[in-house]
């Protein structure tokens, strides 16, 4: 048999693979939300392919979470499969016995692992030793799933993406299995990609996972990144090799002047500025990002662009964004939160139904 | 799209609509309990609706239950639904994102929200924020899933009720949505209201929200509900708010007395003296209640009707109830709890697959 | 309704129930495993038989678990039921109401349950008041589904097996209850169990549940179970009694001698030295394993025989079992981990499918 796919880091992908992941995502939500909606349903209702009935995925998550644990339980549940929860009190990674052998017993009794995990060897290790393919939900270098998911949604939401087709799909029977491959050679093109081309996307806050994928994506996409974050919270070296190794820092301009950063920006996106397990560090933190909060007075004052969109991929803390931005027209955080299931559940159905990274490996 | 129904305690519901979500239930209990027998199944057998395919039910539990998660979940299972199970250690509401924040986006991630919370207000806001369905599992007021089991129980088993139908109901495919409303009209009338007219329920305890969603709904079916509680811990004025805007009071007699409340009693009811978070409080609420736990001799000295029956929501401690009279033929307590299955069942199927409170809305 | 069957000990099952079960687990794995590939399926797939469908199987954990939970949560899913674990947090056993209540509330409201408990007399308490099957997933006393899993692993890996079979099944439709029985009744028959007359198989370490299944089961199928066990540590006496009911004494050798455990031995088990609370003990336990650790020094200076093999339950520390056979060729302990899953979806399947302990039953 092949050797299962991992995904780590949206640094993996190709950007072929980064649009056909994103056009799987856009597919997977049309099918399904017409299936969630009230009863009773349409006559020629299609169902979301069942590619992991019988399957068991593992949630393995060090971290408590609520929007990426929803997410994937409901995609699972979409594909038919079955999710298992592992919170840090089921399972301790490394403590009864070492994580190499977790991953080889886990990983022989599951279809595939979604782990959110501390230090980022530790997915490594996992991906390293596991039979079945590992998909990171967060770890301390990288989060991919969250930057899939505001793709789609800035696919959705900028200005002048295409429709998205209202055209019937043919339909099938429920609890069959379809191909997601012959399906979506039957749908239009959709999503137009050509909206991040020269995009600019501002980030204000702490050198995290959520930025980091974004580094190594929206680049390689036509789009500029521009970054504040303190001095004393420099980006890791890990990172910033697999940054220049995509070429991407070419349209990265990273400072410590929100101002700055926002300048010209067309979408705005942070983060928290107290990640778990850094509570002891607060005031600290709280004063290094002084002058951080996203407003529309900062964002003015910076000068970005007139219909500037608002990013955050939750939980949120008012000190990072006023409430005015955060529940205002701008922000797109609801919709930016969905899209965490269709991402997901694109990447499930491709990775743990086919062992592809996306329909058309 | 219509906006979600929400459940928050039985005095939201019509008598109309009380009735049909009992009837609901009983129907949902006939198709099920031949599937859970051992197998092979007997030919021609018609599988509770799958309404619940393809959805995820968040069970959001701040406190711990056995009965209300146990049935939530081979409920939703039962209807095809995926329930996932969140934990106080999974999530805690309001400490990460305000309350309003998690409520909206849960609620955009799943189909439905059962919801176990603290403070009654936390359930409000759930429901002003959600964007699906929210029922209440328990709340620090009201307790509607479980006064719905107790009336489903007392319809089984009260002396005078017709038997349930025999008859056959006509065969449907296995997996094939049925809607409930079709299948309800092949039913003959099964369930005879009447049992409740002048009956007497008797409450010694503490003004719990199990006794306050008896008080909203026994006295509209025409019973009448007699109620002994120490005067230290009073009825919180939110309930009786609501009692006197059902015109419920007519028929409820509140005093301290036990043996005033046990007097002609058909029913006789209790719970638990010191819930979840009273724990500092139990010397003296033990001391409170002395000469309240029920016993043979506590009910014939009060003057209860012979054939008088006893109810618990469980789990039960031996200080409320005698072991004669809770492991006794008196007792309906294990009807009672797996009651709590079909009558979740039946509400799950109508809010959550149909977005309606009953069938017939 | 016929009484419920449960299993705590695999002294329970006669000879011909313990072969039924595992001829079951295997043809519940060689169904199985294709599904499980990456898709696309091939032709005329044959699906695991949906026993479970519309049932919720009670995972009852005291203590925590990896490969029994993943093992169980994956089985119940392939068989089309709803896993609901329940752990210590989520219920804590005898605590808010007696063990008996619990036993009766639980076991009225799912369909079958697997327990993990502390003391072997919870699980006697569970048994006796469960309306449904309960199987031990672990006990003070017995290990039950751990041995089923060893047994089919040596079956599957000893030199003299015959191979499994590989005519094709015959095509049923995915998502239609197989009756094991007819199915089984196409299969040539595929394990020789013959591999078990006169084995050797020796045990170095702590008398803990796994080493307590051995002795009930190893000699009734002709194999030879040699013991070094501390003198600190005896074979409690309740265990002992089972032996001797079951006249295995004869082929038990016990001693406190590794080196004489291993003469002759072709396979060689062993265990944690601390299992989870006695960890108070842990630095007079090290003390009295000192010379017990599994090596390939120790088994060549015993005298074992020149191709042993070594199993362990996992997880595992370093102390007991050097990495060289840990790691080695010897070792087999993977693939006994994956075989919990099958055996233990084969009493899954009989037991709370069909409430019997073995398909001919």
């Amino acid at each position: 048999m092949a050797s299962p796919p991992h995904l780590l880091t949206l640094a993996d992908l190709s950007v072929k693979q980064l649009k056909s992941t994103l056009t799987h995502a856009a597919y997977l939500k049309r099918v399904s939300l017409p299936i969630l909606q009230p009863r009773p349903h349409p006559a020629h209702t299609v169902f979301p392919p069942k590619t992991l009935q019988d399957k068991t995925i593992a949630l393995l998550f060090s971290k408590r979470s609520t929007r990426t644990r929803l997410s994937a339980e409901s995609a699972a549940h979409l594909l038919g499969g079955h999710p298992m929860f592992l919170s840090g009190a089921d399972i301790q990674l490394g403590v009864n016995e070492s994580l190499r052998d977790s991953a080889r017993v886990i990983g022989g009794l599951v279809d595939g692992i979604f782990a959110r995990v501390g230090d980022h060897s530790e997915i490594e290790t996992l991906a390293a030793h596991s039979p079945v393919p590992v998909l990171n939900a967060l770890s301390s270098l990288w989060h991919p799933t969250q930057i899939l998911a505001d793709m789609l949604t800035l696919l959705e939401h900028l200005p002048t993406p295409k429709p998205l087709p209202t055209a019937p799909i043919s339909s099938t029977s429920p609890g069959h299995t379809v191909p997601p491959e012959a399906l979506l050679g039957e749908l239009p093109p959709q999503l137009d990609f050509d909206v991040f081309k020269d995009l600019t996307i501002a980030w204000l806050g702490d050198s995290t996972n959520v930025l980091h994928d974004m580094l190594v994506t929206y680049p390689r996409l036509g789009a500029n990144v521009k970054v504040a974050v303190p001095k004393a919270y420099p980006c890791p070296g890990e990172v910033w090799d697999r940054v220049h190794e995509l070429g991407c820092e070419k349209r990265i301009d990273w400072s410590s002047d929100p101002l700055q950063a926002v300048r010209d920006a067309d979408i705005v996106v942070t983060d928290t500025w107290v990640s778990m397990g850094q509570e002891a560090e607060k005031a600290a933190r709280l004063k290094a990002f002084a002058g951080y909060q996203i407003t529309e007075a900062l964002c003015k004052a910076g000068g970005a662009a007139e219909d500037w969109k608002f990013l955050h991929c939750l939980p949120r803390k008012p000190d990072e964004v006023d409430d005015d931005v955060f529940y205002g027209k701008r922000s797109l955080v609801w919709e930016e939160a969905e899209n965490r299931k269709w991402t997901i559940m694109a990447l499930f159905e491709s990775m743990f139904g086919h062992w592809k990274l996306t329909p058309e490996d």
